[in-house]
């Protein structure tokens, strides 16, 4: 059912003294007693810190507080299946019958804890710096695309950065309708930035949500005008519920 | 006004090649530009590591959940500053007027962080072994001490497993009384294991905080009935508000 480890290991340039350490690194609780939790306690940790070492060397001049977002980035569980995928390690599990059934080789959850149970062995197998190479290689194509400034921010935190380095007012968040009852209502919200004639409508299940979903298409209408500095623009006139409205004005400056 | 930083490097067992590495670790950034949180983020990093593969291999048998707990506890800020204090680091750290004059020196926070950069500081001058060894050599005392049963639980947790293993009905926690006003509020919670006879009560500044506070004066009372299994005890009296209370009663059994 499940691929040669021999593929893996080529996939991960690495390859085991000891194999048994890669098989319990793939194979789920649901699978057997001899399953890749621990492992993956001991991969989480050094994945960490080979990320942090990464950046640490990669960034020289940004602070902690820009090192930690952008390690949170890197090693949440979305970024870490996609890795998982590009190796193909679902087809290296071992699942107990029901995951197998409900799909569990494709829950992001179950590929990350494998992928991270994968670092571990590698370690457990040969010491930190076989493990800080195998990450390293995986990580070498994301890291070249690394924004520091932007990668794992907020909408609503780039919004307000996008807003003061124009020196242009804070947006304006405002819940315009509610719906449905109060355990599963969804939320309405407008983000005004009427400096820039900018008034955007988006949804969503909480109200954070939606204010996080209106400053994306803010951002959207901001960048569809171009490098203005908001005192010159092209007007123009929409209107349309969840998408982004530029209401027409003449500019009055 | 520091001491030699020659001491330090005594300490810890480790000569650095570039001293100006371990200058900085000990540089607030009240201080200087040229300060400490870089440096942090990466030994808060390495230590975590370092700390995870220490549990894993001296606890072969516990599991993750177990390692997680035990981890955290080790790692948390009390636990570096008590490092950082039997190093004397706060004999070394730079810190700017403000904090010197407001006893900066003596915070478990600004200790634990520069603990944490002292090992950064290690593993950037020369590697991951180096910063291993140093971090081991710290936490070699403790670990002997470290029992995975009880480390890290709260005082709820541990008498909840103390009951369980005699097989005793769960304690009840109840809220005797408030005190104070809306936002500035005590809590007086009362702690009551009927099969033991014992009923105990404490305070606290939110509910949570006096059922932990009534549970440790719990473990304390069970603790002082000696190993029985809750069908005879000496018969006791006492009756005082914040301290353990075994209310008298013969046993029915």
């Amino acid at each position: 059912m499940t691929s040669s480890l021999a593929s893996l290991e080529s996939a991960l340039d690495y390859t085991f003294q000891d194999i048994s350490l890669l098989e319990q690194a793939v194979t789920h609780r649901s699978h057997s007693a001899r399953h890749n939790e621990r492992l993956e306690f001991l991969g989480d940790s050094v994945l960490n810190f080979t990320v942090a070492a990464l950046l640490f060397k990669r960034f020289a001049r940004i602070d902690e507080g820009d090192l930690s977002r952008l390690r949170a980035n890197l090693v949440k569980q979305a970024s870490l299946a996609d890795i998982a995928q590009k190796l193909s390690l679902s087809q290296y599990l071992r699942l107990g019958e029901g995951e197998l059934k409900s799909g569990g080789f494709r829950r992001p959850s179950i590929l990350a804890d494998a992928l991270e149970a994968v670092f571990g062995a590698v370690f457990l197998d040969s010491g930190f710096d076989a493990a800080h190479k195998v990450i390293a290689r995986q990580y070498a194509p994301i890291l070249v695309h690394v924004d520091p400034k932007t990668l794992g921010k907020d909408p609503k935190t780039l919004l307000q950065e996008l807003l003061q380095g124009r020196r242009i007012a804070l947006p304006v968040y405002t819940v315009v309708a509610t719906h449905g009852a109060a355990h599963n209502q969804t939320f309405e919200v407008e983000c005004a930035i009427p400096k820039l004639e900018v008034k955007v409508l988006a949804g969503g299940t909480s109200r954070r949500a939606a204010e996080q979903s209106a400053a994306t298409l803010a951002i959207a209408a901001i960048e569809a005008q171009g490098p203005g500095k908001g005192t010159r623009r092209r007007p123009r006139k929409s209107a349309q519920l969840s998408l982004p409205v530029a209401v027409s004005q003449e500019s009055s400056t």
